[in-house]
């Protein structure tokens, strides 16, 4: 059983993930895929920024799009509960030998920045600027409704340590597949807000960003994506889906946004709040851990993802499958 | 412009498809298919006969299932006006020297049987035992809540030979493919109830049945359709989609039965009463004629069928082409 | 048992319902009503007139509207098979010795104006402009998404004589309501397009337009679109519903525009082709014909309907019950 | 502003609301209603006991039903983080000179016994059994397809008092209504989950039980539910909706027990994990803050409740505003 004991009582309490800043080379064009397509809403805009927010979200926003050359993942975010959160934050990476910084970022308060072994860069912080709630006006409802942001998903070069790492943080574990060849874990599903996820790792060169879900109400919001993307040229940009996980029981779908940054869009997750909640293991062999039903994912799916800025990434220590998808 | 112009004053009348007859090789296997997992109701059943009918249908069976020893169709039913139309079929399947009989066949009045010019072997009746509504009986929903049968697809040797013919006895184009190159039709959907199809054909060795179709309240009945089959054994069995079509703009999921008979779950047809309304065009290259969005169909979607009994099959006129699909 | 026996070899063919001219006081509130909140499109406008149509809809119009002093409607129109039908029609209605015209009316060909017999404007034409598809340009819908006109449903003064007079010219009834104690019908509905109705009557001071019904795709757009209304100010629009009908198994909704004229969004039809479809009876003392689930329909839902322009109104011959709703 | 600060570092640390325990006076009708009807899902059984739990999950029960004689509540029950939570919920709870008590619950580890100051009966335990997950053996999927408990909703006598007590214990106010006359809080959700509320109290005569509610995947299913009710004999026991709260966003349905315990069917909450997430204010005089659309509530549903067993009610100290509904 290669799952570290969940440590229900972390070093400092993370709340939930909270946004994603994305490099996008034509800021316009993303504006169209992201507010036109996809229904987010625009909290802020000029000619090198646009922030954006779920129709439930009452921080400031979840997605911050900057314009520029390369298009890659700066940083992820996650906010603590408190002040005192971010200090002990600060204290322990340092302890653990990881670079932190202290850095500016608008609309929010203090922000430690730091990374995780592996590379990926992250931001921790405490206050973010409030909107008013925008829910119940319907009218901005369009798209496929997207109501908050739900999960990263990361490729790891080494998933064991992942978890391991992100675990000792008070991520807990409630999915996961092992190879039972090697005994090692193939990809692990952690959280820490009570769903399925905030944070997950595949076995993949790395470190890269896979993918950033948002969760939608129901299904039927994702099949009137799949109508609207198909029918005004976003045909390619549909990658996967729709479909049933096995993992997360979720019903999803993958699109990728005009830069090839993949996004998810996702419900029926389930609650996982109880401390004891049941790691449910998958086996690397069992088709349906991927899908439940719907056809295969295409090798892109596999194989694409996002880089994060200035940061190396080198192939996984576990062997890859031969894909035998399409 | 290889559209014939449409018969408005046919020879006879036929009011809609209404019923297929299935050989099934264990009536058990079907029954756990039909009844247990897509919903539909059971009419009549001994230890050689199942019928079946739809939620809201009031006719005794849109099903027959017929244990035998090979799964075959034995024939394809349809319902005429009234008596008087069923004698001029008789004269007019004569006149074009085409076999016809009188049957007798259970919970029906008199019968014509006889075939098209391909072979496909075609009954018509005028009156069918009607039962008391059920459509407010919810208790009984289940499965993909199968309201009704919606439309037959055959494969023919030579759509524009049958679209010809079926034009010739007023089922009316509602969408076409046309190859542009050869001038021939490739898959013609021909109505007589006012939706997109009672039938259809695609080019292909034939005649084969290709697919029964079933509609059905929302594409919310066919997720729930797929959860079902994914987790009771029937994974297997699902063969294409969900997906939208580009033709006719339905939801759909293709699935096959025990013995391989496959079945359309189907729902977002439209209205087609209007005697002028416009065929639309399709060019056999554009992709999203047959997949607006969704996975591409699988090779045996584009060459397994169902035989007719007792009808030998031979290659389509048009050569086919190279399937693109994984 | 009221009901006349089905007239299936009508005078005239009659394909279907086809639109409803509307005088409405406020051109700009109305738009805003019927295409930016229930989400019809629009395919002609100017200062004095709106024409709309439904998303599957190739005709140029369901709906007109007409500035004017007075929120009344002009007239109910139905589209006839062919011009032979349109000359039927006049003879048959002059043979009634009701008043027949020949009408110019823009976008359609030849035109007959008459009534029926408790004076509710009708005209009947064969020809109308056809428009090119628009059901799978996804983008542009919004709100309800209407597909369609479905049906008219009017006040009648004497249903058993509204029911003889419209199954004389083809309309078949599928539901109906008896009082049993006159052993009169109380309602009915009719159609002629092989859905539960084209046509409905109810018992009450007549003749008035009750309600126009458009078609929709599933209960969720309903839910939708009272979201909407309830968070644009148009709250008080909202008369009735959702709920479900005993009678016709209608999931339902019921607003007025702007100047009260009735609009029922409705799914969850079901298919009546069938010569031989048979009716279903209701009693008037069950209080699940109308409301198979859901709140009680308020008096107004009961009393208010439009005038049509330029006829009287009398009370009905049966005396209405009383009220027990709210 | 009558609403205190939140009290971010509780006493102990509460989880989350956990189950319902109802007496019942017929075992085999509240089975027919909880299980065939709603859909919970049957965790054990014996001529005295039922226990009941969603499709989503692990912990033995979220219901039990006990046989006796008069319809009451005897617990409302919690879940802490672990053991030491539940010493310090002891020592707390006495040092508010209210009783404690450790009690023996069957699947249950240690259990503490005590009640709040307004005398609703309330259970705390660290440890229930955990049962395998079946939220993917859709064949078990029936009814409204329960998921899980969402939360209880309580008459108090002084909705101040009650929010001020849990808000010591670390439930956070997510909505309220106050009465801008008296400057009292009429009604307040509080939660501790991430969700809209694990507990909500509306003035009136108690302590009693409002309502226990389910949380269910879409509002398509609350309509099935509707549907099925409707045809089966519970045509009575709906009581109230569907409809879309203005608290808490939630498309509803409210149904009565056998024995008039009432549940909501509830869906379409939001995430509150943030620690200053913002509570929304309502007025009492808005009557979109209890429905946002549909119709309103009848008497019944002001008044009625359950009764916790053993404990004497009183009237509100605020006085009840005229009821306006029907």
């Amino acid at each position: 059983m290669p799952l570290p004991k969940p440590n229900l009582y972390p070093p400092f309490n993370i709340v939930r993930l909270s946004h994603v800043e994305f490099v996008v080379t034509d800021l316009a064009l993303s504006r169209t895929f992201y507010v036109d397509t996809l229904g987010l809403q625009v909290t802020y805009e000029d000619g090198e920024t646009i922030t954006l927010r779920g129709l439930e979200e009452r921080g400031h926003h979840c997605v911050v799009l900057r314009r520029g050359g390369k298009p890659v993942a700066n940083s992820l975010s996650f906010k603590v509960y408190d002040e005192g959160d971010l200090d002990k934050a600060h204290d322990w990476f340092k302890a653990q030998r990881l670079p932190v910084e202290w850095v500016e970022r608008p609309w929010q308060g203090r922000t430690l920045r730091t990374r995780d072994p592996i590379g990926i860069p992250l931001e921790f912080y405490c206050h973010m600027d409030r909107l008013p709630p925008i829910h119940q006006k319907y009218k901005l409802y369009r798209g496929v409704s997207p109501l908050r942001i739900d999960h990263f998903n990361c490729f790891s070069t080494n998933v064991d340590d992942s978890v391991a790492f992100y675990n000792s943080i008070g991520f807990r574990v409630t999915e996961y597949t092992d190879d039972a060849e090697s005994g090692k874990l193939w990809a692990a599903w952690m959280h820490r807000k009570g769903g399925v996820h905030d944070m997950a790792f595949t076995n993949g060169r790395g470190p890269r960003l896979h993918h950033t879900a948002f969760w939608v109400p129901s299904p039927l919001n994702i099949i009137e994506l799949l109508d609207l993307m198909a029918t005004t040229g976003y045909l390619a940009n549909i990658e996967r889906g729709p479909g049933r996980h096995g993992i997360s029981n979720a019903f999803f779908l993958y699109v990728r946004d005009p830069d090839g940054h993949r996004i998810e869009l996702y419900c029926s997750d389930y609650q996982t709040v109880d401390p004891e909640h049941e790691p449910i293991r998958w086996d690397l062999k069992d088709p349906q851990r991927q899908t439940l039903w719907g056809a295969p994912a295409p090798r892109s799916w596999f194989e694409e993802g996002t880089f994060f800025a200035g940061v190396d990434v080198r192939d996984a220590e576990l062997k890859a499958q031969p894909i035998v998808a399409p």
